[in-house]
């Protein structure tokens, strides 16, 4: 295919359709949403999201609620970080931009948090721990996977713009590998001190292992979308290991290089050498900061749902 | 400012202009856009253009020529090898997307030169090589600046998306700091020997220092755009050094990081230490492959400048 | 303080303190060598070690084995699949480096499961799995943390190099907070099926919160020396500030630069803004890949500390 | 080759050896060591060594000098940046470490022009001006390569440390392709003016190409050992591209990765498909910051060369 110059123009899609032509990570950018675009219309498709990072203070909540609004993904894997800040920002928590190079010891004494141009507050997590309180004197005793108590907690939540409450609306799981790496999972675990309420994350496992063992069984491909690595890509790479059904689509956005050796960077190329990905798959990884990539993305899967008018 | 949830849109300012309320280079990009727009529209400002890396192969060069054709810049400073390729691409030299992985050593023998997932092959260089042979014979022997000869050779080449051609109509100059570090440089070496027909880049410092010299004297500021690192960078922001006239404006667009240590990956700041920058300059980076900002950047600078329609 | 010229030297302690007068990574490297240093031998310091990535089958075990036989550290946090290699390989599993690039697919079909330049195979699972099952059997049924399972299986292991069996010896507890996201997990889950043997992390939470809890109420301070970023970052991070009782000494060696907003590659000026660490804390962050960082540092540190002839 | 657990070791050959059968950047280090081992006690290969970044101000000159004194290398390419602040330190100029965050403006303000964890001041250039305006004086008119010009500056300087000294000594050719892209370029241009005294940097391209074409003819092969990217990279493996005459031996040192599309980031094996390096030469590249890097393989090199002791 000849490189063809690109011609400046208003709209998203057609910026990306020519992106097509073009190379580097604006081609693989074009491709992903090709890719994305497929899976997300492939009704015979399992679709996974997982994304890490500090996306949901960014301010990219919403875009995770429309999409799984929208039906594209059955299941989410995340960090306890933005499961987190999703809940806080929907009862009123605020996230603010920083305006300028401030000393951290300086921010400190101010009582911001900082999230490199950002910042947050410990009234965010005083709001989330009140919600909480609340929300678990609801909960009877038990043992509970991330996904349920994450149901619980998003349907008692009232915010359009919340990926939690659009999961539990939509009943679209949303699972936490690493629960207690989060505000929610120490406040959780504080405010469950003397109860039998308790967190089982092999019922996460088993149940994402489940949804692909039976798709399997069923004849239907499993696809994911992955934002950032860490655990949420490990975890849903993992669980198409161990159900022994290579994914059929997969893109990822991320600015971890392979170079290093780590997990987070590796390439889907590798992932095919363990199974984890179809050596038939259609792939593409996008070397881009995700606060870039991600409104592109899911600007254009909507122009080409016909969700938002071109 | 506090951070908003972005939503989907179909038009590119309008995804911009979201992106303002978020964070990390998302947020960049978009101020990264309304100091260009702010920067490009200021009569009273010299505005250069600096860019490395493989820009014009990647499908880039009409952008480049669009700017220069809208007068957005008066000068640019870039590599030989993104002359060379604009040059071979407007007579007719092919630049092509890899499809698949093919191991190096089977591309040599199928006479492709691989640019990551692009190649192109000799055919392109032949084609310059016979163009510049002519060129040359129609240039009287003396002691030339790289944007002089590059004039002449833009005045021959009939491609509207040619940022050569486009730079030679509009009389902006193109200088090439280490001209005989590409193609075109070593094709020039090889067609003068035995003639008395030199480039002498003292000619282009001169040039450039002089004109932000004189914006000094004339109290015009002076701004830059700089995609990629690498000399386009450095022999920008020195030449304001020189001129001591520290620079009003500077967009980065780069994917070299300072925690290395190096010029390319330097941060704007930095640059006002030793005074290349002023310290009331409007700057932002963005850390970005420029296949994927640059058409952003273009796409809203012309919506605004409405040049296209929104 | 001057810069001074670097001399090639064949101690790798001196040749680490010349890097002190240096610059970049180079200097950062040796700053985080003595501040280590001074960390592990401060006794009124609980010192916590947390490591991501692929360490072990890279072949760095041993070091963090004896870091622990030397006390240098009162507990670990890191990934399921560290753990997993460290056990694999203690039971005759072999990690072998690759000789060449071969096709990923290639790969599969041969049975070799690629880590960058490193393969495994499925028997070095299968070594695993006989293994648990049996340690399993030997374990009562009950709600275990990660760092009391470990415990377990490193009690059952004999092997000098293998960082699971020299924790088990210290009691050095070793804390895995995503473990279900990894083999190890899923064959636990597996092998647990119908048995009342749970894993509950909130244990290993609540332990890690108290060390640091009780190191406050005795005037103690907390340092952490952390390899690449992740989960077992933030989950040490985390506990000083539930803990409330800011790190002192804090080194990294990490890949992720700040630039992207990541917790991985945030700065540990950015934890001073949410009192993770201490404002006064002596920090250095190293960007470097840790299978050349760490060797080096191990290396002074055993001089250093004279475990081995300088 | 099965992976080997590391052992903590206080020589630096001995610790480099073990990392051979590690992974990832630690293992291409010690590949990257032998090679270079190999190429510097090749008397039927000509040696080059490329170096950009700000190499010589972090204090690694001395390590360059001594490669050259050793005759490891029969010509250089580097930055105009890397000579000046080689020439000024060896005048006497001071460069400076950071001992902790100052606001640029505030640097500004102290007459410090601060590079990343380094500051320098006006009065090392005004000591390099002052010494080109004596050596200028004592140059008569003509046109120079800028290996000529430099092999004048060098023998006026005295300086063991110093590798411009050092390469006048030994005869090795040091080429700026950009030579104006620096202070030194600049102070030349402004001391040069009224004068008939020119750089022609023509003259290097010549040097260089004939002196690969001539060991082509030879049968004698070419190797190279590049610190970072940018210019010296090109320049280096375009003039391999011109003889005709692919690298047989090439180290590269960068954390400039491929996925941009860049030159500097470029892998060995796209040089490949161009012929700049031969399909059968040795080849690593070592993703790693070089003020790490550099000063482990120095000390190898030297050590196995016999030039330190063991």
């Amino acid at each position: 295919m000849k490189v063809r110059d690109f011609k400046p123009v208003s709209n998203v899609d057609r910026l990306v359709k020519q992106l097509r032509y073009t190379a580097f990570n604006g081609r693989a950018l074009a491709e992903a949403v090709d890719i994305l675009e497929e899976m997300v219309s492939d009704q015979n498709t399992i679709r996974l999201l997982g994304f890490a990072g500090a996306l949901i203070p960014a301010g990219f909540r919403r875009v995770i609620a429309e999409f799984i609004g929208s039906g594209f993904f059955h299941a989410v894997v995340t960090t306890g970080a933005n499961v987190t800040h999703d809940l806080a920002m929907a009862l009123g928590g605020e996230v603010h931009q920083l305006q300028k190079a401030i000393p951290d010891a300086a921010l400190r004494r101010m009582g911001r948090m900082r999230i490199y141009d950002l910042y947050t507050s410990s009234k965010s997590f005083l709001l989330l721990e009140r919600f909480l309180k609340k929300a678990l004197e609801s909960l009877r005793d038990g043992v509970y996977s991330t996904y349920e108590l994450l149901k619980h907690l998003g349907s008692l939540v009232d915010d359009e713009n919340s990926f939690v409450a659009a999961a539990a609306r939509q009943d679209v799981k949303i699972i936490v590998p690493a629960f207690y790496d989060s505000i929610l999972g120490v406040q959780f675990w504080t405010l469950t001190q003397g109860r039998n309420l308790k967190i089982d994350l092999s019922k996460d496992l088993s149940w994402l292992v489940n949804l692909q063992f039976d798709a399997k069984g069923r004849d239907r491909s499993v696809g994911a979308f992955i934002l950032g690595g860490g655990v949420p890509k490990n975890f849903i790479f993992q669980s198409a290991l161990i159900a022994d059904h290579p994914l059929r689509y997969v893109v990822q956005i991320t600015v971890d290089v392979p170079e290093y050796g780590g997990l987070s960077g590796a390439t889907l190329e590798e992932a095919k050498s363990w199974g984890k990905i179809s050596s038939k798959a259609k792939v593409a990884t996008v070397y881009c900061d995700y606060t870039i990539a991600l409104p592109i993305i899911a600007s254009v899967l909507f122009i080409r749902a016909k969700r938002i008018k071109a």
